[in-house]
């Protein structure tokens, strides 16, 4: 059996290792700390769940929480639980922290992910007193590789006042995949040198001074898969509605067969989406995303992607059996980013990126709500959906046209609360087909909008309103006084549709 | 007297001069015009008036007009009284054209400054047949020399399959002054290799294919000039209150007294604050932004911006006498650009940029409406100040607390449009104070916003609303039958005070 110790090539660094319990026992109330975790991947996984045990019973003890994104290992629930969290950013998908967030009992800043290494860096948020960050080694010249992900990892760890390594014996060889870079202070700062999602830019581990580092833990847990969610019937259809788009600029002269680099969000839907490029004769695909999911590696096995950037990788216990056991063939064709770079305005424009991400619901007139339910309570986050659809050369969102068996409506007169707005949003696309909205005024894309990707059972209601709209002028034509009358009749009355309606 | 001829000096086109009628004669029913002209300077005056004239009685001619940003010289009135234009991108300040799009007669397609560019060239939007484009001169090898802005002309030009020269003679003599540069198509793209405002990436003029100039008009008149607003008692106050966020920033040693490059937007109250940087103790300051204002000229004057780059040069009648008459002393410390470059993400967020822009409303919770007044009724468009404060290092929005002697709170529940994101606003400044929005939560936000900056005739309402929403919870709790009662109450009562309030 492998030596643990290896996995610290710089000798000097093998006297810091500690149990979790101890190095949980160095985080005081108060604390700001930055984990390592990017969709469930190479999260930190031994000290925070040691801090839980250690805290859950310390009346008022609380720490602020900043992450790459999402955690897995249920550790934001065993957070949420305990109730030691104060401020948690810039993203979360869990179920109990969500709960609290939503009464309020926890501070959650939702935040673009490019943003958050700029706000560390400045000094805006309180200093990180201590980074956790999963890690495959430390090498002989003091560098940390990361595990699934690289997240906010490199960002944490340069600004924090003391680091902690959670060494992760049970994860895959990805040594080699990292590409670590960090763009600096604002004054300094240089053109980032990347035309193209397989340019190097740094070094494959994050520097650190050996003299930051205050412990070192063992580990050996592998990350919490992500369900397998293959496509569904309506993902299928939504899949193929996105194709005719696409070739369509094909058709146009505007894309050939090889599109431009690819972004796809996290959830099951852009998943599923994905799939439909399997059988279609798109190719030599080039990728530039937050997150790998399952669909992006039947991708790149089928020959259909050349090569694939990210900032984490988050599969299912089945795609982990042949990803993790054997990276070997990945190697060349994968890199993992800080998120910062991943979703770098700067790289997303220059490329032109496609980018696909998941609307909650979205507007007559393009605006789309990508995280609030009924405008107040937070599901997950913008995450990078914002960074990518500002910037990239096409944004797509795709969302069913209803949820909750057709109470809900995703397509409603006025979004209830607004991630991206109609400047930002070129093309919708639900399983009733897409929007192609770029270069349409608002009056223009309201019927477009209507007509081709609400749910039939919705759309007379929507053009109610936009006519009774339309004759009251503007712009945009609105009746505030029914903007939200869905989301009000939703709750009053358990579905969207009005009364007369309603069978 | 100078010799018109002279301005051509690539002889060749010489024969290619004819009237402004003639020139308007070639344009057709259906045709897409792309002029020059940003915020009021530099735009085509000759052969819009013309083709006006030529073709305001011809039942059902129309055609679609893209412009840098607005037009002066009464241009939009005129097109817009004419009733002959389809569509109209990407902004406007007029009266008429106004009121238009909000009768739903025109059809306003409301872009972020920067990506017209994009959309041109990735043919999304109809091919413009005629680029039509003011200038001091054509030069011996074939280039446009813009005059006071240079907006989209670039693009225009070069994607335009023909090309008509307004050469207007009464303009400064600002040749040298403009730096053009084509970021070019995606997948060719290279990074853009500016670290400071004054970096110079291309040439100085607009490189033409002689082959596509059809004709060359002369034209003697000097831009509409902007109104010569002074701050007023309030923005004064509210230049005060910003300054006083900046001083905290150096007090916290996240800035110096340099500052970092500025951007300020348009409008009365963006320029009034500006002036309060004239008596402070800032200095050697840089400018990365979109229109230089009357106020831009005073600091260079004053030494206190020591370089200043835009995409258009927008002053009063009295600044033009000095600026205009004698821009000697400006041609080191100025430069022009298009405004794709002036807008560009990758360096406002490489340069981290200061970006002050102006809201019409903002929300408790930080979202800004910049353009619909009461949510439908467009004024002007988001401009560039969404570039800005995307990408900016710190995105500052201001406004006066109240408009229409107080019937109207700038600050409200809800705002009835939203063109900035929470996610994209750091501080909001009214002439009560500013609230500094980095890092906090939605709850967070609301108490601060509401005491630092409403009016304090309408905080207890604020704060009423904001508890009472707190009741039902959420990230970003709201009372969503109640969210637009402000905008409703402002229709029906003629202000947005609660009927017990006003006296
Ligand atoms: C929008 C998002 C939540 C969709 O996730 P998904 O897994 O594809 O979508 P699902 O269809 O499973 O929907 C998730 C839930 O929202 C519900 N939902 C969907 N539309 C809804 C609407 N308009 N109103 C209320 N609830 C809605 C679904 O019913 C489902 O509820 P459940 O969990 O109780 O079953 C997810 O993509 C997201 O968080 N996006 C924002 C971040 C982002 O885009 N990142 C991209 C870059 S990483
Ligand atoms: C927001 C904007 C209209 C403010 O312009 P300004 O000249 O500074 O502001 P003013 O105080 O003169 O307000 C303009 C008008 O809006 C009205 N107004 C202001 N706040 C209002 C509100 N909340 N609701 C309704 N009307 C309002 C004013 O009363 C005034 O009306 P009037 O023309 O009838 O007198 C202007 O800055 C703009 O168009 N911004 C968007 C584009 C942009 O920011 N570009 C920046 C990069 S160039």
């Amino acid at each position: 059996m492998e030596n643990k110790m290896e996995r610290i090539r710089l000798k000097s660094l093998q006297d810091l290792v500690v149990t979790p319990q101890e190095a949980a026992s160095w985080i005081q109330d108060g604390m700001t700390l930055g984990l390592s975790g990017f969709t469930r991947a190479g999260d930190a996984k031994a000290v925070p769940h040691a801090l839980v045990d250690r805290t859950r019973n310390i009346d008022g003890f609380k720490v602020n929480v900043f992450t790459g994104a999402s955690l897995g290992f249920e550790t934001d629930e065993k957070l949420a639980e305990a109730g030691i969290v104060n401020k948690r950013l810039p993203f979360q998908v869990d179920r109990t922290m969500r709960g609290k967030i939503n009464e309020g009992d926890l501070l959650f800043v939702d935040q673009h992910l490019s943003h958050t290494a700029e706000v560390v860096r400045q000094g805006v948020l309180p200093k990180i007193d201590f980074a956790i960050v999963e890690a495959l080694a430390i090498t002989e010249d003091g560098m940390i590789i990361p595990t699934t992900s690289v997240g906010n990892s490199s960002i944490f760890v340069e600004h924090a006042k003391n680091v902690i390594v959670e060494i992760n014996t049970a994860q895959p060889d990805f040594e080699g995949m990292h590409d670590i870079y960090d763009i600096g202070m604002y004054g300094e700062r240089v053109p980032v040198q990347m035309t193209k999602p397989s340019d190097r830019l740094g070094t494959v581990g994050i520097p650190v001074d050996p003299a930051k580092i205050k412990g070192i833990v063992f580990n050996h847990h592998l990350d919490s898969p992500s369900p397998n969610e293959g496509p569904d019937a309506e993902t299928e259809t939504m899949a193929a509605n996105l194709l005719d788009f696409l070739r369509n600029e094909v058709r146009e002269g505007r894309l050939t067969n090889e599109l431009a680099p690819l972004q796809a969000g996290i959830g099951s839907q852009a998943n599923a989406v994905l799939y439909g490029l399997l059988d279609s004769e798109f190719e030599n695909l080039e990728v530039y995303s937050e997150v790998l999911q399952d669909a992006m590696f039947d991708l790149i096995d089928a020959g259909k992607v050349n090569f694939a950037s990210c900032a984490s990788i988050t599969i299912s216990e089945e795609k982990m059996k042949t990803v993790f056991e054997n990276p070997e063939p990945y190697k060349d064709k994968i890199v993992l980013r800080p998120q910062e770079i991943s979703n770098l305005p700067e790289v997303i424009r220059r490329m032109g990126l496609i980018a696909i991400n998941t609307a909650l619901e979205f507007d007559i007139y393009g605006n789309v709500n990508s995280t609030h339910v009924t405008g107040t309570k937070m599901m997950n986050g913008i995450g990078g959906s914002g960074d990518f659809a500002r910037n990239s050369r096409i944004a797509i969102f795709v969302t069913k046209s209803v949820a909750k068996g057709g109470d809900i409506s995703s397509v409603v007169p006025f979004v209830s609360h607004v991630d991206h707005t109609e400047h930002d949003v070129d093309v919708l696309v639900t399983e009733h087909g897409y929007a192609d909205l770029r270069g349409l005024a608002p009056r223009e894309r309201a019927p477009k909008i209507i007509q081709n990707c609400a749910h039939p059972m919705y759309r007379e209601q929507l053009m109610e309103y936009f006519n009774e709209a339309c004759e009251r002028g503007g712009q945009t034509p609105h009746i505030l006084e029914k903007a939200f009358s869905w989301h009000t009749r939703l709750n009053e009355t358990g579905t969207m549709l009005e009364p007369e309606l309603v069978r």
